[in-house]
């Protein structure tokens, strides 16, 4: 059997070779974890988070998202809640998380403060991404539909790693600091709908940071945490063979795949979205809307009428009304108490109808449009069919102006690219 | 079926009847408590997690043991990590953990920090620890058998409410506390043996504080979160149904039957030095020497001939042996390296035999010494038998003497029973 630590802690302790599409997916998620991080900044539980942490005072070590600075694991834990707060961060499918958030807060906030480079912190967030993404994969959905949060457990180690990487850990350090984050790695998906959602992506990047801070003064845990009998898998409902997991591991970047939010909504609504873009649908012509999702999401965002900006955020009805009559579902301010009662949008969303289809994957969804004169066009979408890195970058970019304006868009961009440094980075975090 | 939440939350929100013997028991423990800190103050492991915070600087909200001050849920994390760190604070067995290590650290720099007198920092203690047996006792065996660490998960909730009742939260508020809390409480057993294990004691310190303090600020999260499909419970192996652990909630205190340690080693060799400390055995006197104990505790704590003072925590034979000889075991000190090999010490351990007794229980020990003039005695020892209070007292206090000195210990107890400020307590914390 491998072992999961031994072949991670090999993997985060040595030279690695990236590829190209893994440098440039990882600058987009940068970009992209900073456009949502500055959008979130004001929510109420960004606000509470990082009051309390202003409180305590403490070396300004790391920049906030929103203003102020504080020490390394307080500050990840502020940037990890803040940049979740939205919901609107990226998703890996085989993690079944959010890698993002929980990596991200732990690097920039080490990168910054040790003075590194852009290209280091980029290199660290990918190697502690990657690992995210093969933990979430050897949990498995077993863990998950226990009821706990990939995005905060298996998080946590990549963060973990993030941050080791920048310290310069060797493998030895390595695994003891994956045999650390198992005793502190947590989070549950009872939090899911509350502020203790975006809380568990702060908590997976500051107990990350926490544990290579801890290692590199020399904490001595259990090297041997993840697997056997009482391991983290064992005691967390994961899978425990490590095979699956870690095939191609250091060839192959599984988080090349991961997938970026363009719509400020649930997710299980964006393939229906992105179809109904395809169609380039504008309300005048529409005689009827027919959406063709998975089973699975009728009860998770099919609220047919909702009158409140949330509920219009968990409904396919109103989302694509939105878009074929000019909202831009791509800002989080479009989905308004005032936009749900729009004449135009409710007229139109009395002509959609929502069908629970069988042949939909999750990721899936089909949108049949019947035009007023009598024509018939059809789009299937899948959230998982490859993305041209043109068109992602063209998307992340275009999303990333929408949320914190063209010019610091492309000023990120500029030195995520072109190899600024990590502190040039935090210090636009106060906005 | 009885809902845990609102049920704690009621018992911590309102006005609470305690028993005189709950308080001078809760008091022992602080006492018991402050001592073992004090002892731990320069563990490798407690510099290394100390240094750490104190290198983040900040507000000098609450001291720390060994000297300086930090924020309340950095100096939570470093006392709970650091009053652990010998293994020498009382234990709980219906909690199946240490209550004192999770709830003290909390509870001592919220009163401080607020200006409390002594006597509202042991209230809230003792809400906040007979919350931690509660939930412990609802977790159950199951919950430690598949491998947490009950002293830090079940220890995050008692921290939380002790927190949370010296804010003066209602019972609303307490329902919040126990399911943000929920979402982050964590420790396994895998890292027993290691530092892993105090710094999981640390860790609830450090959880509660912070649930409490986010609570105190608006933070909202899922109530529900104890109980359920996706529950603490449900995700982590636990019992759910509460009847048992509700059973007398406010009107009985199973926090009153708390143990406290009285040799610094191993608790499984407890019963067995109890039952020799009621022999009186002095080593020219003694022919033979067998110590009955239940099968557990054979692949526990018998090693036949340690040469370290580590392997001595962990050795019947040797124990037994360095009472015998003299040596004070309730001294960290005694178990040295030079000790294993005190030619006096290692002649009687020859005449010393372990039996696995099935008709022993766990905390059950019988020592039959067979004495050179033929003369047979034989003692047992139920750790779980009641002990007079006033007996209780003299020997946490003389415990303490030893470890701190009788002068403080002797302050201390006189600032706990006649009610001084948790300030004053506090100051002593830096030796």
């Amino acid at each position: 059997m491998n072992d999961l630590s031994t072949e991670l802690a090999a993997f985060a302790g040595g030279p690695v070779s990236t590829t190209a599409q893994a440098r440039i997916v990882t600058s987009l998620s940068a970009l992209d974890w900073f456009a949502v991080g500055m959008a979130g900044a004001n929510e109420p539980v960004s606000r509470i988070v990082r009051d309390m942490v202003l409180s305590e005072g403490g070396a300004a070590q790391a920049s906030l998202f929103g203003g102020g600075a504080a020490p390394l694991r307080a500050a990840a834990l502020v940037n990890g809640t803040i940049s979740h707060a939205l919901d609107y961060d990226d998703t890996h499918f085989a993690h079944i998380g959010h890698p993002s958030v929980a990596v991200f807060p732990a690097v920039l906030a080490v990168a910054a403060w040790t003075d590194r480079p852009v290209v280091d912190l980029l290199e660290a967030a990918l190697v502690g991404m990657e690992t995210s993404v093969r933990v979430g994969l050897w949990l498995g959905r077993a863990h998950y539909q226990a009821g706990f949060h990939q995005t905060a457990t298996a998080g946590a180690f990549g963060a973990a790693v993030a941050a080791g990487r920048l310290f310069g850990f060797d493998a030895a350090a390595f695994r003891r600091v994956l045999g650390l984050t198992a005793t502190r790695a947590a989070g549950l998906k009872a939090q899911f709908g509350t502020m203790g959602k975006p809380y568990n992506a702060g908590l997976a990047a500051s107990s990350g940071v926490e544990a290579a801070l801890l290692v590199q003064a020399g904490f001595q845990p259990n090297e041997h945490a993840l697997q056997g009998a009482f391991g983290f898998a064992a005691t967390h409902s994961g899978a425990d063979d490590a095979t699956t997991a870690l095939a191609g591991l250091g060839d192959e970047w599984l988080f090349e795949s991961v997938s970026h939010k363009f719509h400020a909504c649930c997710h299980g609504l964006h393939a229906a979205l992105e179809a109904a873009r395809d169609l380039d649908i504008a309300e005048p012509e529409v005689a009827e809307i027919k959406v063709h999702t998975h089973p699975r999401w009728m009860s998770v965002c099919n609220q047919l009428a909702p009158t409140t900006g949330l509920g219009a955020k968990f409904s396919y009805r109103t989302v694509i009304a939105m878009m074929a009559t000019g909202y831009d579902t791509a800002l989080p301010d479009s989905y308004a108490d005032k936009v749900c009662a729009d004449p135009r949008l409710t007229s139109l969303r009395d002509r959609i109808t929502v069908v629970a289809d069988d042949e939909m994957s999750e990721t899936q969804a089909r949108v049949a449009l019947l035009r007023r004169d009598g024509a018939r066009r059809e789009a299937i979408h899948d959230l998982l069919a490859p993305m041209a890195l043109s068109d992602r970058e063209d998307r992340v970019r275009d999303k990333a102006a929408k949320l914190i304006g063209s010019e610091s868009a492309d000023a990120i961009w500029t030195m995520l690219r072109t190899g600024g440094r990590a502190a040039d980075l935090a210090v636009r975090m106060a906005g």
